[in-house]
């Protein structure tokens, strides 16, 4: 297997891009990573994204990008797994490089959430979940979390404050971070002021309905030393893992299994343990989600994601810093788009470029994409050489 | 790169299948591949779908097949390329071999697409034309191959007896296929008897709307060794290529220049020459496809996809046998399958298995899978070894 390197990131503002179309997004994204990338070298495109054919009417997405992007011929696959879609994009876009199909390869995600209905949106995101036993009964994805939420609070005690806390600092970190839809910061009475979406979660525990493209291009490391490039971040460890769909199927719905085995997948293919990780962009689709990816990575022992989130462990400055791009809860959450995000703000980290939000010696990093509520889950383990 | 073969093939009955969902069609597929196979060993899915969500509400839809199928915490992924998602689940499950992602990769095409009205069938479909540039005018795929056909018969003189003989030959395929969808022998009047769909197209120049699944497992050539199978099915070469999906913005609307592409970059991957290729099963959706599909692949010249139809060379005991399965117009078209059925039917035939249908002496095969009105297409090249 070929050794594989990042040499490109590119992301447009997340938002409601009223002026702008699904495939303007995505040519931005990868245009700007294009530049960042200094070649116009593109062998294969990955796209990532969830659902353009309910969001947007249009499938056959990957052959639409690579025309408006002026690479028509190029080989272009979508893939989709929910909300971890982003995440597969660059693993696909992995394999294209490892397996030497293309020397260089782009991953794009995109999704545009904002041309439909609010219940067209919900309507588009329920089908994450399972649509026969889930979706039909009515239930949507606030509602599958507050379940989660709730039996959380029952078995471990965390607190409605830890669940606010984790919006707190994830809207600190955004506040420092240009691409942000919410770039605000926020207290706890914000949270627990803001309209109650399904108990125990607010308004303000829910990621937001984004539009929004991001954009990594991948090559050997052989190739980006060639091209001078320095630092270089590579990918040293990928995990992917399934659940079943339906919460009511698993043995218990507050272990999120599929995160628990992407991530020993990828530390092993790395050759680490949580312990040697700086920093973690995670699925924070609701805070409840920070804190149950935060125990099923290992980062803290089932039941201490509240106190931990609480105590500063997950602040910018803290031991273990986590979504220090803002999280989905600040930065965004364009659902296609979200695991390649992901991924560029840990780039942007390792090389040393996040301004305001720039954790100090950041040299390995772990990105967290989960799909629906953990039906699916897509890590990597990006290191500086 | 490490040598990949094709150890397991499986399809269910392509039809109208009410009392199956689509979960279960994906699975039965699935099932039959690994009993062909002989072993129970996946560790990757790679489903193509064009728009389960459009169809059936579902998307999310590898974790959830992974699950049904008894697998579920195995990494799985979607891909989508419109009617050639197939082909590229195909691809992308190559590269899990390829790359060493995966030993084993177990790739499924499904679409159920009868669980919806008619006119939301038309109107799933039209996604994989620009929506913004031509279904939003009304134009659906009917429509769009009728202008090809139109213009085919305008400059190269193709009539509509060698339209009709497509059909014709197809369905005399599909009466020795046990998998079609629609298995009886018609006539040049049946065809121009039918109900006429877009001019110069009848309902019989085109292919049908079907549920279906198909699977085929691979693994390297050097663990097929190992497992004692006997013939070695390798995949030799892969070719995919994207043009811009909007006729209006092609040069020559005659031209497939996703095929022309897809299948020099195939050959070239095997060392070969479309001379050395003994049968193909080709993207049919209408019957001026393949003619068109024949002229780009280079099986004949420009123009001449009708003449050599009409002469014999296509059929079962011709020169250049196409779509001995009955193709998509007889064997039925459930779009995310249709790509993995047809390497289905390359297997079948390369193993000597294909009964009443078995072409002489078969060693070596091309499949060619293509997205809309040509927007993408993904070839695979097989061999025995």
């Amino acid at each position: 297997m070929r050794d594989v390197a990042i040499i490109g990131i590119g992301m447009t503002k997340f938002g409601e891009l009223w002026e702008k179309s699904l495939r303007d997004i995505a040519v931005e994204a990868a245009l700007k990573c294009m530049k960042d990338a200094g070649t116009k070298r593109i062998d294969s495109i990955t796209i990532g994204c969830m659902s353009s054919g309910l969001f947007n009417g249009q499938e056959h997405l990957a052959s639409m990008i690579s025309d408006y992007l002026g690479n028509k011929h190029t080989p272009a696959t979508r893939v989709e797994s929910a909300c971890a879609s982003g995440g597969l994009a660059v693993r696909t876009a992995f394999m294209e490089v490892a397996s030497g199909m293309s020397e260089y390869a782009l991953a794009i995600g995109v999704e545009k959430m904002n041309d439909v209905s609010g219940d067209k949106a919900t309507e588009a995101l329920a089908t994450a979940a399972d649509g026969d036993y889930e979706a039909f009964h009515g239930i949507n994805f606030p509602g599958l979390y507050a379940l989660m939420a709730k039996a959380h609070m029952h078995k471990y005690g965390t607190t409605r404050d830890q669940l606010s806390q984790v919006a707190v600092k994830n809207h600190h970190n955004g506040s420092l971070n240009p691409h942000a839809q919410f770039p605000m910061e926020i207290t706890k009475n914000t949270v627990t002021g803001s309209a109650r979406v399904a108990d125990p979660l607010y308004l303000f525990d829910c990621s937001p309905v984004t539009d929004g493209g991001a954009a990594v291009l991948l090559t050997t490391v052989e190739e980006a030393r060639k091209l001078g490039k320095q630092p270089i971040v590579v990918i040293s460890g990928i995990g992917v893992a399934t659940d079943t769909i339906q919460l009511c199927q698993r043995k218990d719905i507050l272990t999120l299994e599929a995160v628990k085995l992407a991530g020993e997948r990828a530390l092993k293919m790395a050759g680490k343990t949580i312990r040697d990780i700086d920093f973690a962009e995670v699925h924070d689709c609701f805070t409840i989600a920070e804190i149950m990816v935060m125990e099923a990575l290992g980062i803290v022992e089932p039941g201490q994601g509240g106190p931990a989130t609480e105590s500063g462990l997950t602040a910018l400055d803290g031991k273990f810093p986590i979504n220090p791009s803002g999280g989905l809860k600040s930065k965004g959450h364009p659902v296609g788009a979200t695991g390649v995000a992901q991924i560029c703000e840990a780039v942007t980290q390792l090389r040393g470029e996040a301004g305001k939000r720039q954790i100090n010696n950041a040299k390995t990093a772990l990105t967290q994409n989960m799909g629906g509520s953990g039906g699916s889950c897509v890590i990597h383990i990006l290191e500086v050489k």
